[in-house]
């Protein structure tokens, strides 16, 4: 075999090349990353603007520390009917604090509530609400919630479908989470539930930590206990992340605007306006609730999760709509 | 040249071993990561901590998402003498915006601010100051504000130093930042001055992004102007991140608590102490300001950045206390 000056031995060589190529292999193009999205427009939309937006050199590209993401919880990547699943976290802590409040037994709405009584319990509306959701959401120490957050998510489970509540996130949006990270992205929860009560399972659950969810908020007090430094949730709210809030509070905790905002009911439309309103390119995207089979089927007139002025707006300005019977595959991933 | 079955030619056998070499090559011990800090006990309490936490299997190993570093900003990352650094933006901003207030000419503290007379413009002490902050921190969308503050910082210069504020941080500390990273650290300011100030300039100073920043914030109102969104600074408080305030701005922001915490003031003192009270390995660290020549001596009777409860505490808990004028090799960075 003839070996040309400073050319090594041909199988050598075919070693270095297969090794160059592995250090500087481009992503494969062959995997889907979104493989429980069926074919069609809304998969397409995705897909063109994360493709656009990081494609160096060219007139859309947005530099990574610019690519933030927001996303709505309640509705977007988890479920919402027949109520706010945070609420049943707020009901079973009623049950579990009880021992500790003797006068719950002769006072509402917490009377009925122990005997069962939903109907009775929430006769008052959102007043009676507001008293159970302060009941057991304050009082204790920042650790203390997030245990009792800890515990109630790991064996809790939704009354209709009897999967565990973290088992009723969307496949879908889990998957659109990870392509928008594995493209630079920082993926950050914007939502009307309480801080808390998110950050105690969305690392695990969705890959977001703590200091990338946006929420709801009561106020805190600093206070020394047995000289040591605690964090106690007062009754008193200090921020409401819901509807204008929302740009309000991405612009207080985030500090900048989001390239893309992905939402599904008119308490996300702030968000999305917010997000549209940047120069360059940005990304809009509603969930529509379509699918009354394989999850629930409202819009416009539901209490929970209304859609109908962001609707609108999609269609006008053109934003994505993805309709969940259609779009999606899979809702749920598959239960462990 | 004997060639054994499946060993490669010798000279690209060593070339394979120096490429392995160089893919899985340890950082490197050689390199000082703090070369502005003197040897003492101030360096080793830093790099002996961090060593620790970083070395997987040990007792002391902290995962990496549980990295948090916060910073204190005012005379721990830069200068705080002899006034807050914002605050000259303010009478600066004063004078900018004076064209479209001329009732200014007529009212306290803005006539004598606008003539130059500093001593008449806060004869009236702290309400002076607030009416000073809220007026040129209000009252301005978002943006404009954040173009405001970089125009300004891109020019305006210490009347003392005559440096530009951005070079009066300080190199030991933009080395200490910077090798916390190096170690997987996420570092965060927790400042007691305005959020939107520092963001506009932390990310090219510090490195440290907007939604890295915990800072004091005023309310926002976001409306509809000509069709497109924006967020108006309004002049109430939101939030006030001092003393008390910072763990609790760090748990509403962050969500987690620090494993490591910089400051120089009994302002500081609740987020150290927060810090220190968590489980596993924990770094205190305050900056003593001990040079009169290089910078501002100052600690137990200073109205600015007041050190006195903490000095106690720091030395009670063996927190380490760096000594500027001793542990410092430089001061600020070499001027652009």
């Amino acid at each position: 075999m003839r070996l040309p000056r400073g050319i090594l031995p041909t199988p050598v060589n075919r070693l270095f090349v297969a090794i160059a190529a592995l250090l500087c292999a481009a992503p494969s193009h062959a995997a889907d990353p979104l493989p429980s999205w069926n074919e069609g427009p809304a998969k397409r939309s995705i897909t063109a603007f994360v493709e656009s937006v990081t494609k160096e050199g060219s007139r859309e590209f947005v530099p990574p520390a610019e690519r933030i993401a927001t996303f709505d919880n309640d509705g977007t990547l988890w479920g919402e009917q027949p109520m706010y699943y945070q609420l049943y976290f707020a009901f079973d802590q009623v049950k579990a604090l009880a021992p500790k409040h003797p006068e719950w037994k002769n006072t509402e709405p917490f009377a009925s509530l122990l005997e069962g009584d939903m109907k009775g319990a929430l006769a008052r509306g959102e007043r009676a609400l507001a008293e159970i959701v302060a009941a057991t959401h304050s009082g204790m120490t920042t650790g203390e919630f997030e245990d009792s957050v800890k515990a109630w998510i790991a064996t809790a489970r939704h009354p209709g479908t009897k999967r565990h509540f973290t088992a009723m996130v969307y496949q879908p949006m889990l998957e659109l989470l990870a392509y928008l990270r594995a493209n630079g992205f920082k993926t950050f929860i914007v939502s009307g539930g309480g801080v808390e009560f998110i950050r105690a399972w969305a690392e695990s659950v969705y890959g977001i930590p703590p200091e990338q969810v946006v929420g709801t908020s009561g106020k805190l007090k600093y206070e020394m206990r047995d000289g040591r430094p605690v964090l106690v949730k007062l009754p008193e709210v200090n921020f409401i992340d819901d509807k204008e809030g929302k740009p309000v509070g991405i612009q207080r905790q985030i500090g900048r605007r989001p390239t893309a905002a992905f939402g599904n009911s008119d308490g996300d439309l702030q968000m999305l306006q917010w997000t549209a309103g940047g120069p360059g390119p940005r990304f809009c995207l509603y969930i529509h609730h379509t699918d009354a089979d394989r999850e629930w089927a409202y819009d416009r007139d539901s209490a929970i999760g209304r859609l109908d002025k962001g609707l609108d707006e999609a269609k006008a300005k053109g934003w994505t709509v993805v309709d969940m019977k259609q779009d999606w595959k899979v809702v749920y991933p598959p239960e462990k």
